[in-house]
């Protein structure tokens, strides 16, 4: 179908990984395939922000046919990879299948519930822009349906959220809540006063952001106590039921729960033979690809790359960046009869934003908090955005905020039965 | 609840209609409840730029909530108003009752299947973020599906697009899918030429705009075709089936039909007991009120008042908002014991666009067509939008629209099972 030459290199997930490879092999003379099955690139790290109503969907999203549209050795493939046929060279789709000379799996993850695929209905994750519309209408909807609640104990229910996981995204989610209940939202309803909401982050761990230098986790955990937030620390949470979770012996009854906790690999991981991590990556080789088969590399969140600190690498976008890079670049070297070269993974930070204003920075040597964390965040996560258009409308929507207080994406959308509150009783 | 005193005012719909008659109790004795299903005002003129991509939910949509605010008189009820007690002066919900001592019905209309509403599956209409969102995603996997397509007339198929109905909404989507086809998508695709779609907007009468003067109907006709839709008059569709439509005789395989073509007022007009017209509107009296009950006042597209013309009035945002002021008004005079004024409407005029640059403008004795009909379309339209944030959105979403000629939300959303392609084949 396409009229350029060369092998055939098919890259599955359209992530900063998937994306970032198929855009190193600009005028190269490969045929390259991009899979996936969503049409659009999603940066995650903002993803928080739509699901806490201070983004829309589009400004954070890009259809990834138009980022890639003038590089004409590159086709994109709305389809669904099921599983990999590593001796036929062929990825099987849900309706079809591809085959490769060059496989690329930049698939990602999901969130993972440690056994307890039970709790999702009642706590559900944020990977996806659906999932982020399902957090902000269940965290918009159950203010809506306090303000109309005639019962004091079942009112309290409905103001109370609790966050599982203080990793970035639970500490991000907790913040913006606590925000929203004490400064965006005051004024809007009659019966309730929003200020009364519990917002309450429960991690396992001995501390917030367990990833980040300790002091750095005393910073966060001062800004998210200073918005409100209750951080409940070395608390299991035991069971999640509709409206209630179980700390051990304690109950938390909230209409509101959301897991931040876990990751597990997308199960195409598991097709291939190889060997896997407790969380479902794929073990790959220092040069990326799987062992016995030296045209499939692994990169981003699916992949564990365990060679520079004996640890796999952390889920995040420069990781995923840069082993996309090298596994293009590796390709094109096969391809040229040179061998491979290791991946090194070069470390320019951490940065983790709680509400307005704070956010802290670990940058090796450099460890800050407070406003000039959260102004390196926020041109960071602007500079990475791909597309003039979102950057312009993500800019224009914090600047908006920022000034007036508001967040401009408070819409309840979907299905009417989710949205209609389901309390019974006469109004006075 | 409420701590304000004085009668009880109670409103059913957030639209136009609604917003302006709860806006026109600021600072009067009264205690307002404005009851909406959904927690946002939409801007409908605009939602056909949601479905085409061009803009987000949250450019167009606004928290009921929000907008009164800082009105204490007025609280904001999420709730489905399912019938009306006129004896007993309730209006019943689903999920409870509200007692009333003055009511306003601005519920609205959905589109209409004339008695086909098998239709509806196959044929989507355009009244809420929903429904845009649905139509948005059919238009944007047509495309997806053509390229992976080997069947050329499955291709064709998929790369037709009907609208039926040429009022207003249908021929700004049928502008705005020409416009996508030739101009935005041209070198996303490798398998196929966007610019082969096929857009057919068919209309049962004798021109397209049937409510705007013959003129401007001649010039939204040379408009639509020179941006290469066919416009097909005098066409009665008999049929619509899974990506078919039939034309009596005639036979157009399209995988994507809109409808367009006809609107029903909301069936909470039933509940009153009141004469309705053929499309379900309630006939007022001269003051909006219904027949025998005084303390019952209905506006915007629930309403067909007769009273100016003979005909209806038209269901366009300028006769609610004029309306929905005129109702607060005449309540406001019956409290003080003053008898109703007749509900006069001023028709500034009617705007319709054409897509990038085009318009016609009715305003009276001028009858403009072009650019600086377009002009006054863009200028109306940002006008009536409501919240500063919404403005400046839009506007800067038209100005890199016109300038880079793409158009910014092209996210495919929703269930996954919708968005995945349903061909099986193999691919080379």
């Amino acid at each position: 179908m396409t009229t350029v030459g060369g092998p055939r290199v098919v890259i599955v997930g359209g992530g900063f990984g998937g994306l970032y490879a198929a855009r190193a092999f600009r005028g190269k003379s490969v045929q390259v395939t991009l899979v996936d099955r969503r049409n659009h690139h999603l940066f995650q790290p903002l993803l928080y922000q739509v699901a806490t109503a201070a983004l829309s969907p589009g400004d954070i999203a890009h259809p990834i046919r138009a980022i890639l549209r003038r590089q004409k050795n590159v086709r994109v493939f709305l389809a669904e990879a099921v599983s990999v046929e590593l001796k036929g060279r062929r990825l099987i789709l849900r309706d079809g299948s591809i085959p490769y000379d060059y496989l690329i799996l930049a698939t990602g993850a999901r969130h993972a519930y440690f056994g307890h695929d039970e709790w999702e209905d009642h706590a559900p994750g944020l990977k996806s822009l659906e999932d982020a519309l399902e957090i902000r209408r269940r965290i918009l909807l159950a203010f809506e349906r306090a303000e109309r609640e005639p019962d004091a104990q079942q009112r309290r229910a409905l103001l109370t959220f609790v966050i599982v996981g203080a990793g970035p995204t639970g500490v991000e989610l907790a913040g913006a809540i606590a925000e929203i209940a004490r400064q965006v939202i005051v004024s809007d309803f009659r019966a309730i006063d929003p200020r009364d909401a519990r917002v309450i982050l429960v991690e396992a761990g001995p501390r917030v952001l367990p990833t980040f230098p300790e002091e750095l986790s005393l910073a966060a955990e001062g800004s998210l106590n200073k918005l409100g937030v209750e951080v409940q620390k070395n608390r299991l949470v035991t069971s999640i039921e509709p409206a209630r979770v179980r700390l051990g012996q304690e109950v938390i009854e909230a209409a509101t729960v959301l897991w931040a906790a876990g990751v597990t690999a997308s199960p195409l991981a598991q097709s291939l033979g190889a060997p896997l991590d407790r969380a479902g990556r794929v073990r790959v080789e220092p040069d990326l690809t799987i062992s016995g088969h030296p045209e499939v590399l692994v990169i981003g969140d699916l992949a564990a790359f365990t060679h520079q600190t004996g640890n796999p690498l952390p889920g995040v976008c420069p990781v995923a960046i840069q082993q996309g890079r090298q596994a293009a670049r590796n390709i094109l070297r096969a391809i040229d009869g040179l061998p491979s070269e290791s991946f090194h993974y070069w470390d320019k930070g951490n940065l983790a934003t709680i509400g307005r204003a704070h956010a802290v920075a670990d940058l090796g040597r450099f460890r800050i908090s407070g406003v000039v964390a959260w102004l390196a965040w926020l041109f960071v996560h602007v500079f990475f955005l791909i597309g003039f258009r979102n950057r312009v409308l993500v800019i224009f929507e914090w600047a908006w905020a920022y000034i007036t207080y508001q967040r401009g994406a408070r819409l309840i959308t979907g299905d009417m039965e989710k949205i209609l509150p389901k309390v019974s009783h006469t109004v006075r």
